[in-house]
């Protein structure tokens, strides 16, 4: 039976807009086929140059661009809005976020972030000539549980939902729900080395069950539709 | 820097009814010093005898548990209904489930997964004499997201959220989204190597920032009051 190792990606140095990402994770870690590396948003951000300046002294310019990246405002309390995106995820603040970047700055999320995840893959895979996988993860809230947890907004050769309906439980009985989102739980996981505040953005899983491996994204297995979401 | 393992626990035997979770655990694994063991949710109602027998030719008994379960339906759509339990979880039917249970037999939650949590905690510690935590999972659906993930739904001996307000991130700046819910992310890196249908009922996480070892409990750190709840 298969067991994981979660790796820490340690060294990766600050990144800048125009930084190409793949040499960089290369020269940090040692990739082995099979392995699924998992990178924050963050980083990609920057690397995308998805930073832009927010003067701190003004309270409206702020709320700005919160609004220039939301689709939908689902609610609002005090300071914190919760709102969709244009790529369909429904965050805090539409994802904008002050955390990690110099002040008088802010990062969006990627454009597109399972292109974000190919892009990287496909570069790692040139250059190591190995077959692997990339999940971009960010930390979300959610409703009914108090705490964060990150989750996968982009994927690349890996499944972001594995299917298991059709197959039988341990009893032989069909299974019901069964639709499992392992791109959420493998950046969960790979979040439990990583902390906020210790400047470590990626990590390594290795032992990852290789039929998952396959063209998938985000967008298209985990963003609900907002017309089969109960709660919008 | 800390890596993590996760490993799987193989062998063990179906459970009934009064059965001891610890000792059965104990027996299929090598369990160490700072181990956490994450537990699912149906081998814990299966020894706690939360079991009830629901006719399946009779469509209305299903719905009667799953409404005893319920002190709240949120949304109801078709078969499916997200209900709030007494415990304050917010899931699909109550909990109720029929998956890895013989026909014509439901398992329930737990009535208090943190004290089923101690419970296996406090056998393993007294028979193996190491310091561990132990996590009860189980997989919920969630708002906004297609595919279901393992959360937890009751811990001992670890921290449910780890809080970081007050330290500052990679560039010494103050951190803003700082509550991280650790026993979710340890619940969900767990799920990776048990599947659905492989009958495999735990995993052990090796390697856990020690520092998160503490009294905690999810109904009084993950679980929010409904009134501080935008989506209630």
């Amino acid at each position: 039976m298969r067991r994981l190792e979660i790796i820490p990606v340690e060294g990766l140095p600050e990144v800048r807009p125009g930084d190409r990402l793949a040499p960089m994770l290369a020269a940090c870690a040692e990739l082995a086929d099979g392995d699924v590396v998992v990178v924050t948003q963050k980083v990609v951000s920057k690397a995308e140059g998805r930073v832009v300046a927010v003067d701190p002294d003004d309270a409206g310019a702020y709320a700005a661009v919160i609004a220039a990246e939301s689709v939908r405002v689902l609610r609002r309390r005090g300071d914190l809005v919760i709102a969709e995106t244009a790529a369909g995820f429904v965050c805090a603040n539409a994802g904008v976020d002050r955390s990690n970047v110099p002040d008088g700055y802010v990062t969006l999320l990627p454009l597109d972030a399972d292109r974000s995840a190919r892009r990287i893959r496909d570069g790692l895979r040139a250059s190591l000539g190995v077959e692997l996988a990339v999940i971009v993860s960010d930390t979300f809230g959610r409703p009914w549980r108090q705490g964060v947890t990150d989750v996968a907004i982009g994927c690349a050769g890996i499944a972001a939902v594995v299917d298991l309906r059709g197959t039988s439980d341990a009893l032989g009985r069909a299974l019901e729900v069964t639709e499992v989102a392992v791109a959420d739980e493998l950046a969960a996981a790979a979040e439990l080395v990583m902390g906020k505040a210790t400047g470590v953005a990626a990590a390594i899983i290795r032992g990852v069950d290789r039929s998952w491996f396959r063209d998938a994204s985000v967008r298209s297995e985990i963003v609900r539709p907002p017309a089969e979401d109960l709660f919008r």
